[in-house]
């Protein structure tokens, strides 16, 4: 492992954050709120920053620096990242504040706080622009800023990047990534736009955007968008979550005119399907089991809540825990499958579960005819059998993580509903599940300890598992 | 597809269940009952049998045809068994009979009795009964009786036998499965006894030894094993259930005098480390969180719940439901492990649990290290990377079902925990989940549609997935 290298680029990393700071230290004194939390972390992480990019590494850098890298530096981030948190007084121990930012930076937007109605406009910002940060990326962005990391920014890319087959959009990945960001930065401003042409107050609009472009999910209103009341409001978020849990190649392809390959996109047909499902599927059941509300509310919640859910937001437009238990049922089965790869979404990402689906009819049809040769395709390409194995390892993985950490969850003897959907939540960077972490609880009943294992599911959650993996294998600190 | 063929041996198949069938009507006339539940049923029986025996069927048989028999048989073999429920007038519905019936044969467990004392003997007898036949294999059992059925044969015990990989005892396939037999009843009637010297009742030792030679866990006591108040009791049948959860071939190779090659299976080495350190978790958290219970207690209902549970008996001697979360979220996740390859029990099995280890680490080191060749080994032996394959895609396909099934139980409208567990409980055989279908509650609650679709998954389960996939498939249906 080349550590001065690593820990160059974790030096840049802590930079850029440093800087990102500046702008919720801006609107803390805008508000003329106590700038402390911030003037306290900005120096910190520049110091830090600083002192880590001086070092002179030598140049190899592989798969394993880059997934080692990626791990460190979102495990660094978050937890620099909860300073101002931990400064500003509001959180109780630096394990909530270390949980908070680290559902920031992982769009998970679960939270510690019982209520968020009364905090600094400062805090707030930094919550909500952390969503916006860890959406697309930091690695990206540094990437983004810095073009001159050179030839490892693939690995990077690869390590940070959600789904199990990363493509380029143009050969070079500083360029990718920039292409990334503006896509990304004119999406949410048009997002911001329209939120406050629908009545949205600014502030709200800009904090409420950011959550929905890095599907992340924390408001500043305890009843989250539902406090507003304002159906245009509603289904302009709607429909942002859905257009966030896309792949942005997609809107690349879109630039460049190639429509039409965009329309042949397996993962995206399916990932319409099954929200065009859903949604039917709940307005049905909410429909027959609850009466008192019309046709056209029933579609608009059960849509809001289908795209917040799928999108891994975790915005809610009503209280689906009193939803009957189909419903439920449905949005955990959701949770899990999670948004496109490519997208600032989490879950298992739509892409994986089609291969899966793709990977079982194979086998079936195998059995039946054994001599038949066949192979899985994705948009009329092979896929490899090593991608194929990856993605059902994943899968494993996502099980062996979601069984750990419940069982240390499990310690603070909630119910079997509160427990496994909170994991499943954290570790698919939705943020509300069932009954006590539902769209109207909170983490903050959970000890300690349990609050640590969910953000290590988040974290582990956004980075897609081997990141961390690597991080914590032994063989990965021997020095090569 | 052969259909001529398979009919034939679902014929053979419905013939011997008929002369099964004797023994329950003979104990219904020792203890002078109505003995025409089984007086309609056996005719019906042996006439459909003998029937389709007659086809004269061309020879070839190949893997789709054995899956396709193994799902057909299984699915009639579970309507047939349910008549004499249906004939005693015990049980509301049809459907509540094929429930009880799938229950018994796919040694499931689950019962739509709210209580179960004061049911005719006969009928007891056949439950139980049941059990011990799905156990070891309704199919495995018509091999070892009918041996003239020649080639076929091993494409049969393939797709009946739980595990990942298939491995003959003896070249000859009706060898092997009359020696599976004769250590099922070795081992079945040492249980008898034991029990009988342990001060239970014959009859009842008789009924309880089915239920844990075939880990199925259908008692004559509504509160299961703990009705008899008799530590001994529970000791003989945790140890007994957990002999029947390992592999049949371990009990071969020691009568063959090869001990060395059993205490070096990694299957059964992973299997006895997960019993272990979960009879130590449990017994600790039982320790800390309840008082009032004496070390040696705790231990003893700590190792019969583990061994109920990871076998996929489902056997009870206290109520778990009432347990701390950990110790209830631990079970659930037993539940999803199951016994190893080759025994009577169920779940995903110890090897697939150990394969997919193997398979993540492997999977960790070449990102670390990536121009290294890694091969994953069972036993010291290469495993193929098809095997492998089906491994995880057999965890899929799980998921997919358990999911599938989990949206139409979840239409009753009960918890998360009482709808997931359900599920995963009959698609792993178990028995009991938490909280409504926990070890003192039963499934009379649900509706039959979701009876029908929890009774499929209890067949799904046994079968492991591929025979009710196969039979289903438009494909297979097409004549060859």
């Amino acid at each position: 492992m080349n550590f001065k290298l690593v820990f160059k680029l974790t030096g840049k990393v802590l930079l850029v954050e440093g800087f990102c700071m500046l702008l919720p230290l801006l609107v803390s004194l805008a508000y003329r709120e106590d700038p402390r939390p911030f003037l306290y972390t900005i120096p910190l992480l520049l110091i830090a920053g600083g002192l880590l990019s001086l070092l002179k590494p030598k140049d190899h850098f592989y798969a394993r620096e880059g997934f080692f890298s990626v791990g460190l530096i979102w495990m660094l981030i978050s937890l620099f990242g909860g300073l101002p948190f931990f400064f500003c007084g509001y959180f109780p121990t630096f394990a909530d504040c270390f949980f908070e930012s680290a559902s920031g930076f992982t769009t998970t937007g679960a939270s510690i706080l019982p209520a968020v109605e009364g905090l600094p406009y400062g805090i707030l910002f930094w919550r909500s622009f952390t969503h916006w940060l860890g959406g697309m990326g930091v690695l990206v962005l540094t990437i983004a800023l810095l073009p001159s990391l050179g030839n490892r920014t693939l690995h990077l890319m690869k390590a940070e990047s959600p789904g199990p087959i990363v493509s380029k959009l143009v050969p070079k990945t500083s360029q990718s990534s920039k292409i990334l960001y503006g896509i990304y930065c004119a999406l949410t401003l048009i997002q911001i736009l329209c939120l406050k042409l629908a009545g949205m107050p600014l502030f709200d609009s800009v904090v409420h955007a950011f959550g929905a472009a890095g599907t992340g999910g924390f408001s500043i209103k305890n009843a989250s968008i539902g406090a507003y009341g304002n159906p245009a409001i509603e289904i302009i978020i709607t429909v942002f979550m859905l257009l966030f849990s896309i792949n942005f190649a997609m809107y690349f392809l879109l630039l460049c005119g190639k429509w039409k390959q965009v329309l042949k996109s397996d993962e995206l047909r399916f990932f319409l399907g099954v929200v065009a499902v859903s949604i039917l599927l709940i307005s049905v059941n909410l429909s027959t089991s609850q009466g008192g509300m019309s046709l056209g509310d029933t579609v608009r919640h059960a849509a809001f809540q289908v795209a917040s859910i799928i999108s891994t937001t975790g915005y809610s437009s009503v209280d689906f825990d009193l939803w009957p238990e189909f419903s439920r049922f449905l949005l955990v089965i959701l949770m899990f499958i999670g948004a496109c790869a490519g997208s600032t979404g989490g879950g298992l990402k739509c892409s994986r579960v089609l291969l899966m689906f793709k990977g079982l009819k194979r086998e079936i049809h195998q059995v039946i005819h054994p001599r038949s040769v066949n192979v899985v395709k994705l948009d009329g390409r092979v896929v490899e059998e090593s991608a194929l194995r990856s993605v059902l390892l994943f899968l494993a993985a996502y099980l062996l993580i979601l069984f750990t950490a419940g069982l240390v969850v499990a310690l603070d003897d909630f119910s079997f509903g509160t427990t496994f959907t909170s994991v499943v939540s954290c570790l698919s960077n939705v943020g509300p599940g069932l009954e006590t972490v539902g769209p109207m609880g909170n983490y903050s009943a959970f000890s300690i300890l349990s609050k640590v294992a969910l953000s290590l599911c988040m974290i582990i959650g956004r980075l897609e598992i081997v990141p961390i993996m690597v991080l914590f294998s032994k063989n990965a600190w021997k020095r090569s």
